[in-house]
């Protein structure tokens, strides 16, 4: 696995063996009699992996994305909806809640019930991390931070409970407790229950508030000390559902050979993986002695024409060589378009709202090399059309009718429809 | 505790604090009379606090240290017990059982009685490593594997039972499953195990051979990663005695700052640290872009006086650091003399056996500014003494008699001596 890259037919045929299934499905009309030698198309509604984005821009449209720059803001909209089925909404506490007991709630369902509305699955990020952190949890006590932080995971999860069914319910907990560039209320109930013991808290009172959440444990951090994590917290006998890892790559592309060392080192837990930050800028490069990426603040990082086509290759790279390993679930961009965190160029849209080279790429693997086209097919006599399809959802159409079914599982898949 | 130097007179203040006792000994004649307005002499035997070295020519000599360079051998002998309390024998696997079922138990029975002869406490180091692990172990299945490793931890942990009671039973976790620089056995059993299953396995070998023995886990990580591990290790279950560190420090003296941020990050387990692989060379300092000691690899390594000087000044400031904090239980010097691992100038003493300026610094903390010197005291009407004395083992001495007795808890302490 270690020598593929993007150009590589292997890698197409690991893309293929890991998320295709090879579908036979069967028309029956009433009394289960075969719909033979009739016309189907069979038309590919929805992607099961998750190709998420970033959609801070939601909230802040107040989920109805009007106003002055209406027009703009459609293209956005659109070039969103066209790419992607899954949209991270934010909820930093700092911002979701600025004053005690007067949380941004309506704003948020509003933003939730847009991306539900346009068929966005949504995950909530993050429910506990030391930054963001409201500044009034300062003068409670420890106890009293942990029961607030408990409290308002419980209020958030079973609040937005059939809408929101995603979350990252704790974001960087390797550092969370040795955090030490400013006292904030979270770092120090991490220091005192420890790191095991606060994700457990966390998870438990998620949990508890939607039992069938999906439910991540967040990090930057992909050196063992995270890894060692996870296996902490599974013999600690916490639930995880899935391992999300943030890789930002402002400094440069990881290149397969990172990447693989990564899964590597990740999927012997045989959990889940999503890819929840993803960032490869089209302009300069970050310097790699810069540890925090917050230090690197400017105040213009534009794009480039050679950066946005090498940052188009990377993406191609990038999601070809995640795609293809089984055990990954779901890759969200960080996020849409330029300017946004660190003021980056690390937007698939420019400001002007104009697609970059990465964004025709990543939709051309989408919504095209990886997406079945509507196809029409003859059935048999006994009312069987075979067709190979990438794992998602389908509609069967006949006479005007659509009929949905699912491909959810790779290799060969038998499908029942009944008119 | 952050401004601490060694030139502050807090941090001796400290020292005090942590590991001097305030003792009356109260002395008895027969029917519990006291003696009283005699002269007694309290004498210090021994200190709590380990202070140990790597023993590894011990085992070289077999144990007897003679031969032809005998004169130079008794030198270095005398310079050993003279200082330390404690000493560390090598059971590498691959050394200590070359051919299956060939172990070369009775060479290190002969060192750990030497040791037992001199009053030397001794510590087994490691009983699971990726590194010298026997080659025969790579024809076997890993649950083959698996269970020699096991069968090896009872043997050797069982068998010394009485004269090793101190183990370090897993040596360097952090990176076991993952070490790629040649294929072994026990990568192959951590791969698959996880970390954690892998070092409860080891404990429990080791537990169930000798129930009271010290078991330490030791990495020479000192990153999250490896304050994670004990964290997800105790959370687990599994009893660990004590946490090892080894500061290696051929690439520079990690400083005050560096040391107690170790410290912090380590104390929260409340749970003795042993600093195990001691370090401070007294020549050139190894480059810093070397990310594993072993690549460095020189023909001569020669100890300069500029070298030696800094080696003095940072040997002090090191050991006064940790011995000021109360968990740090002992602190393990890598090696004696120089030229034993990758040939560095590491030694307290030079390859001729002549002192080193840290030997003799080292020495005047151990056992002068550390270490009661025989004192005369009057017992007064009630038979009793007062004096302040490092934490460890006494002795009073009247008429000719010696009577031990030990001061175990900083603070005030009262004891009774029977005549």
């Amino acid at each position: 696995m270690n020598s593929i890259d993007g150009s590589d037919h292997r890698i197409d045929d690991e893309i293929k063996k890991t998320r295709s299934a090879q579908a036979e499905v069967t028309v029956l009309k009433a009394y289960n009699s075969p719909l033979a030698h009739k016309e189907v198309v069979i038309t590919q509604t929805n992607h099961k992996f998750l190709f998420g984005i970033a959609g801070f821009d939601i909230v802040q449209a107040n989920g109805d994305l009007g106003g002055d720059e209406k027009e703009q803001v459609d293209r956005r909209v659109d070039k969103l909806t066209a790419l992607f089925n899954y949209v991270t909404l934010p909820f930093y506490w700092a911002r979701f809640e600025p004053q005690r007991g007067q949380p941004i709630t309506a704003s948020l369902m509003k933003a939730a019930q847009w991306c539900a509305d346009h068929h966005l699955l949504v995950k909530g990020h993050p429910l506990c991390w030391h930054t963001l952190t409201p500044d009034w949890l300062l003068s409670m006590s420890n106890a009293d931070i942990l029961q607030a932080q408990i409290a308002r995971i419980r209020r958030e999860v079973g609040g937005f409970r059939g809408l929101i069914n995603n979350w990252d319910v704790i974001n960087e907990a390797v550092i969370m407790p040795i955090f030490d560039k400013y006292d904030n209320g979270i770092t120090r109930i991490c220091k005192e229950l420890g790191r095991i013991k606060t994700i457990k808290a966390m998870f438990d009172a998620a949990r508890a508030a939607n039992p069938t959440a999906i439910l991540l444990l967040n990090d930057f951090d992909i050196s063992p000390a995270f890894d060692i994590l996870v296996e902490g917290c599974l013999e600690a006998g916490i639930q995880i559902d899935a391992v999300g890892i943030q890789p930002h790559m402002h400094q440069g592309y990881w290149g397969v050979e990172k990447t693989m060392q990564v899964l590597e080192h990740f999927s012997r837990f045989n959990l889940p993986i999503h890819f929840t930050e993803t960032t490869l800028v089209s302009g300069q490069l970050m310097s790699p002695e810069i540890v925090d990426l917050n230090d690197y603040q400017v105040a213009d990082w534009p794009t480039t024409p050679v950066g946005e086509d090498r940052q188009a290759r990377e993406v191609i790279q990038h999601y070809k060589t995640l795609f293809a390993h089984p055990l990954v679930a779901g890759i969200t961009w960080w996020d849409l378009s330029d300017g946004n965190w660190l003021n980056a160029p690390a937007g698939l849209i420019r400001k002007d709202s104009s697609s970059k080279p990465a964004y025709d790429a990543l939709i051309g693997l989408v919504r095209g090399d990886w997406w079945l086209a509507p196809t029409r097919l003859d059935t048999d006599g006994d009312g069987r059309v075979h067709f190979t399809g990438f794992l998602g959802e389908y509609e069967l159409s006949y006479e005007g009718k659509r009929h949905p079914f699912a491909l959810d599982a790779a290799g060969r898949s038998t499908v029942e429809i009944h008119l």
